[in-house]
């Protein structure tokens, strides 16, 4: 299959673009140092490919994401990073020989975890994100009370989360320590091998865990690439221009092009087009003023502002090596773990 | 099945309130004067409900939904209102049976009808938003184009997208006219039966149109009843608190519920939970400050701000009747016209 044959709006991933944030970030952090994050694609097939580059255990942030990577085979050392009520399904997992741990940080969520057959945990702790993650303080008596009821704590995480899109490096490596000094702070008083954390953003910053919790260095969008990341742009959404409108007197003129609220997570602002000023999103749409004009039919490629809540929306992604409409699709790759 | 036992994040829908804000709506419009819009719900078992209250003819943005509601057979008078430059796939419905009207707005997107196979069409005309259409000067000279071309044009449409949340009512009215003077100018070189636009902000306003695109008015969110919209509020997330922080000395406490950026279209700002404030949404988490502090493993209805993009994120919808954790579902409905 050529690029022109695809039904638009679809994911294309460039195979090389790919293939090198892979192989760079495996030689920053090479094997168990790396835990993969799935939410950033969920996509087993991407996961595989994570997994040829010598990482064995993903981060997961929801039950489905940890059920469909052990129904893939990639179970081997699967973190849920995240809290849940019910951890049944979970337990199913486990039951089934795949290697489920489970964040925790309060007794509701070490109850659900020993209710719903989960046997490891990781102590959840806040260091600094106002999210989950229960007070440093506090991490050493969970850890006890855990391992009163029969759950082998390995360890601790803590997601320096507000700090990823930081722009100033110097600043962000400042602030990591910061975060990272409180994680450690709770990791000496719940113990074990694990300290995890960090992201694409902090990676290069993050000395204190024992590993790195990234995935939008994979696939990459603007506001990580604004924030000076140095990833390539392996993802955008190809559309096709359905309509464009000239220049009439002084209004401007614009084109529209098949992709809009639907095939784009928006919370980081609109995606871009490169050479174009993107006007605004519709739920099937986007309206942009190009330096050079396109036809109606012309094919362009646009960049998400945020790769994750993207590739939510789509079936698929499709392998692509080149630009052009006899672009060969080399693979299709079915977004697998979607919902929850 | 009750509530409590669903998984979350989870789309309601509210029986009562759907039931009336359909009866609402048809009473305003009944039968032919309305087009439900059925992008704003993605599902063809709400769009049984809109026929059973009488209308028979649907609007569509995307070849999916129209190829989905022709095989849930409620093809009889299916409108792509969005332009395509590849209309096989519609020519192929038309061939089993059912009837679809293709927008267009160019030579091209003529071309495309004709070569696809799809022989009726409107003219989409530019009454005011830069999005598709074309000049209203120029319809008349595209439709005379098409009918040479061996194209039936039943008409126009035109869709004053830009004026749908202005909450001043007696403006949006104003607007409205001037825009629909420019839809009716264009149907008068036109000509046909069909003078198809509007939505559900300005239904009560444009009575130019011989029949209303109208999509939201069915679910509702925030941004439509800000806008001052007398529809009911029909659509909620469920979503399960997973963790809670208490206030410590000047620090106010908060609560992460388990749906984020991937439960909810972001393009109209955080979505609302009523009696608390929402700080932000991350990709499966929502953290807000309640004024009644709830506890991990307590249910919350997290109301979205744009119900398009939120619906396309989910697999499913669960109709309930009631709010409390035994409160009964009674339906549960495929999201089944979701993707391109």
């Amino acid at each position: 299959m050529r690029l022109a044959d695809l039904t638009t709006p679809a994911l294309l991933v460039d195979a090389g673009a790919l293939e090198a944030n892979l192989a760079d970030m495996a030689a920053a952090h090479p094997g168990p140092q790396l835990r993969p994050h799935v939410k950033a694609h969920k996509t087993t097939a991407l996961a595989a490919r994570q997994t040829a580059h010598g990482h064995h255990g993903f981060t997961c942030a929801t039950v489905r994401e940890v059920e469909g990577m052990a129904a893939a085979g990639l179970g081997a050392d699967l973190l849920l990073a995240n809290e849940v009520l019910d951890a049944r399904r979970l337990g199913a997992v486990v039951a089934a020989g795949a290697r489920v741990t489970l964040a925790i940080d309060s007794p509701e969520t070490l109850r659900a975890a020993v209710d719903g057959g989960v046997r490891e945990v990781l102590i959840d702790v806040n260091i600094g994100l106002p999210r989950c993650g229960i007070a440093p303080e506090h991490a050493g008596a969970l850890a006890d009370t855990a391992r009163a009821a029969g759950l082998s704590v390995r360890g601790v995480m803590g997601y320096e989360g507000h700090l990823q899109l930081l722009t100033d490096a110097a600043e962000r490596a400042r602030l990591t320590t910061e975060c990272t000094d409180r994680l450690l702070a709770a990791h000496a008083d719940v113990g074990g091998d694990v300290i995890s954390g960090g992201g694409t953003g902090t990676h290069a910053h993050n000395t204190a865990c024992t590993e790195i919790q990234a995935g939008s260095y994979a696939l990459m969008d603007t506001a990580y690439t604004a924030a000076g990341l140095p990833f390539r742009q392996a993802l955008t959404v190809l559309s096709t221009v359905v309509s464009t409108t000239a220049p009439a007197g002084d209004a401007p003129g614009w084109a529209v092009a098949d992709a809009g609220l639907k095939a784009f997570g928006m919370d980081h602002g609109n995606p871009s087009v490169p050479g174009a000023a993107v006007w605004f999103c519709s739920d099937e749409h986007l309206t942009f003023a190009a330096d050079v004009p396109p036809r109606a039919g012309d094919r362009v490629r646009v960049v998400p502002a945020h790769i994750d809540p993207t590739v939510a929306l789509h079936e698929r992604m499709h392998v692509v090596d080149g630009a052009g409409p006899d672009a060969e699709v080399l693979d299709t790759w079915a977004v697998d773990l979607r919902g929850w």
